[in-house]
C-alpha cells in the first residue's frame, strides 16, 4: 500500500467520516475536475491490471491505494473473493474502510451542472440524501418529504412519517445513460439532457437497477452486503457487479427496514463504454430473467438481525435456487461467504 | 340534465374519448384560463349544493349539467351512494360518462408553466401517460422509459419492458401543495416551487395518497372502482373520498395487472382550503392508522377478474375488517355495493 495525505482546511460535510473510493487501470486525470469537492475527503484507489505500473494521482490528494499485490498479502486466500476486472475491486476498498460513509465514483464521470448552470457536488448531495430518513413503507407523491419546501402530502399516515435510516443514496448520470449494450446499439446518440430535480425513496418490495457509477452508502448499515461479487475475464459474466450487488443490498435493507434512495445528484457521465466489449454482459442479460424473480420471492428468516447473517443467508439461497441455472452460481455463493469471512477480519468490532 | 353545446375546429388529442369532469357549488370562472386547452372536449359538470342555484357556465364550452335532482332521478334509490359534499359528488359523473378516459380537476385549480415559461396543456401530458404503458414490476432509476429521451437502463429485466396498461395518471400541483389540516397549520407559508420534470410508474404493492383536484384515468380500465365514498356534513369524515379511492384502485390495479403513474402534469393551485375547517379530516387522520394496514395486508382471490368483482370483495373485506372500528365503515361497505349496482345499471355492456 503506498500512501500519501495533505492537509486541507476548507470544511467539507463529514469529511473526517467519508472514503471516496475509486478503480482503475490508467490514470486518475478525472479527480482534477473534482478537486474543489474531492480535495478535502480520503480517497481509496483500487489499481486494476498490472501491479507494476504507476498510476499517477494528481498532487495534493489524501490517498491509499491498493494494487493486487497488496490485497493478496492483506486477504490472503481469502482474496479469491475480489475480482480485479471492471469496477468489482472496489468491494475490497469497501471492506478495507474504516469510515462510516462511501462514495464512488467512476473515472468517467465529471462534474455536473445544474439546470442554472452551478457545479454539483454530488458528494455533498449523497450526504444529504443519507442524512435524512428514508420513506419505504408508502409513496409520497411530492417527493421526498424531507427535502426544504416539501412535505408529506394530505393522506400519508403519521405514523409513518418518521421514515427509516438511509443505508444507499444512488446517484444519475447526464450526457451518456446507463444503457445496457443491445439499448447502446439500439440508440447510439441518446444522451440523457433530462435534470429531474428530484430525491425518491425506492418503495419496499420494488427491485432496481443499481448502477455503481455514482454510489454512496453508509458503511455500518449496509457495507457488508455491498459486494460485487466475480466479474470479468476470468468470469462467465461482466457488467452486473453493481447491479447484482443492488439486488443483495435492496433484499437486505426491505428485510431490515432500512432506506434506499435514487435521483439526485446527478454527476456528467460523459464516455460510453463500447457496446461491442459490453455485449460480454449477455450471460448477465440471459440469467437476469431467473435472478430477478428468484431475488422478488427470496425472503429472510427473523433471526437474520445482522447484514452479516442476511448475506450468508441470501448465499445458500443463491446456491440452491440458482446452482442449477448455472454452476457460475456456486462458485459465487460460495465467494459470498468468503466476502463475509473477509469483511469479519477486517471489521472485527462489527 | 339541462345541456349546452358548441363545435369546436381545432385539434386535441382524444377529442371524442375523453369527459372532463368538475364538481362545484358556485361559478366555474376557472375555465377562462383552461379555455383553449378544454374547448375541444365535452364537460360533466355536478352542481353541488342547492339545485335550484343556476351555475353560470362560461359560453363555448360543450357540457352537460347534472344538480342533485337530476342524479335522484337517474338513480332512483340508489342515490344514497352519492355524497353531495366536497368532491365526492363527481363519482356520479364518472358512472354516466360514455366516454373511454376522464380527466378530473378541482375548480381552484390553473394552468401551470413549465420552467421555460410555456402554459402546461395538463390534460394533453395525461392523455400521453395514459396512453403509455406503466411499470409496476421494477424501478427504472431514470424514470419514465417511454417518454423521449429515456429507456430502460442496464440491468432492466427485458421480459418486463414491454410494461402494463396504465389505468390512472395522477397529476401534481405547484403553488398550493395537498397537505392535511395539520401540516397546513403548521406551516401556512408553504408553496410547491419544485417543478420535478418526472412521470413515475407507483410500483406494485405500494399505496400513494391520490388526489383528486388534478387525476385522469382509463374509464374502461378502472372506472367502477373510482367511487369517492361517502363524505361530508352527514358523515363522520370529510377530505378522504379520492384517498380512500386511490387506495382501493391500487390494491385493484395491482391485482389486475393495471399501472398507476404520478408525476407530471402540474397544474396551478391557487387558493389553500381553510385549514381549520380542514380539521374536519380529523377522523380520518385518526382512522387511517387502521386503514393503510388494511389495505396494505388485502388480498383479491384469483376469480375476481374485473374491477367490479374485485370492488364487491373489497366491500366485504372492509365490512368484516373495518366495521369493527366504527359503524361508519358498514355503510361504506354497503354503499361499495349500491355504486357497483348502479355502474352496472349504467353501464349494461361493462
Amino acid at each position: 500500500m503506498s500512501s500519501s495525505s495533505s492537509s486541507s482546511s476548507s470544511s467539507s460535510p463529514l469529511k473526517d467520516e467519508v472514503d471516496i473510493v475509486i478503480s482503475t487501470m490508467t490514470n486518475l486525470d478525472f479527480l482534477e475536475t473534482w478537486r474543489p469537492f474531492f480535495q478535502p475527503y480520503h480517497l481509496i484507489i483500487i489499481q486494476n491490471g498490472d501491479p507494476s505500473t504507476t498510476i499517477h494521482v494528481p498532487h495534493g490528494f489524501d490517498y491509499q491505494l491498493y494494487n493486487r499485490n497488496h490485497i493478496n498479502r492483506i486477504l490472503g486466500p481469502k482474496s479469491t473473493c475480489i475480482s480485479f476486472n471492471y469496477s468489482a475491486s472496489r468491494s475490497f476498498a469497501f471492506m478495507v474502510s474504516k469510515k462510516k460513509y462511501i462514495f464512488t465514483i467512476h473515472h468517467d464521470c465529471f462534474v455536473a451542472k445544474d439546470p442554472s448552470g452551478k457545479e454539483i457536488n454530488a458528494l455533498q448531495q449523497h450526504i444529504e440524501n443519507l442524512l435524512s430518513p428514508s420513506t419505504p413503507f408508502f409513496y409520497n407523491t411530492l417527493y421526498d418529504p424531507y427535502r426544504e419546501g416539501a412535505d408529506f402530502v394530505r393522506g400519508y399516515p403519521f405514523s409513518l412519517r418518521e421514515g427509516v435510516p438511509t443505508a444507499v443514496s444512488h446517484g444519475l448520470w447526464l450526457d451518456i445513460p446507463d444503457y445496457d449494450a443491445p439499448t447502446q446499439l439500439v440508440k447510439p446518440l441518446e444522451r440523457n439532457t433530462r435534470y429531474v430535480d428530484a430525491v425518491m425513496t425506492i418503495p419496499k418490495g420494488t427491485l432496481f437497477p443499481m448502477c455503481g457509477m455514482n454510489l454512496a452508502f453508509n458503511r455500518e448499515l449496509i457495507g457488508p452486503a455491498m459486494y460485487f461479487g466475480l466479474v470479468g475475464d476470468d468470469q462467465p459474466i461482466g457488467r452486473y457487479e453493481d447491479i447484482w450487488a443492488g439486488w443483495c443490498v435492496k433484499i437486505i435493507c426491505d428485510h431490515l427496514g432500512l432506506g434506499v434512495k435514487t435521483g439526485l445528484p446527478y454527476i456528467w457521465h460523459s464516455k460510453a463504454s463500447n457496446p461491442f466489449v459490453n455485449l460480454k454482459e449477455y450471460k448477465g442479460i440471459y440469467w437476469q430473467e431467473e435472478l430477478v424473480p428468484f431475488f422478488q420471492s427470496a425472503s429472510l428468516p427473523k433471526d437474520c438481525v445482522s447484514v452479516q447473517k442476511c448475506y450468508i443467508e441470501l448465499s445458500k439461497q443463491v446456491k440452491e435456487k440458482l446452482g442449477k441455472v448455472d454452476d457460475y452460481f456456486n462458485k459465487l455463493a460460495d465467494a459470498m461467504v468468503t466476502w463475509i469471512e473477509a469483511w469479519d477480519e477486517l471489521n472485527p468490532s462489527g
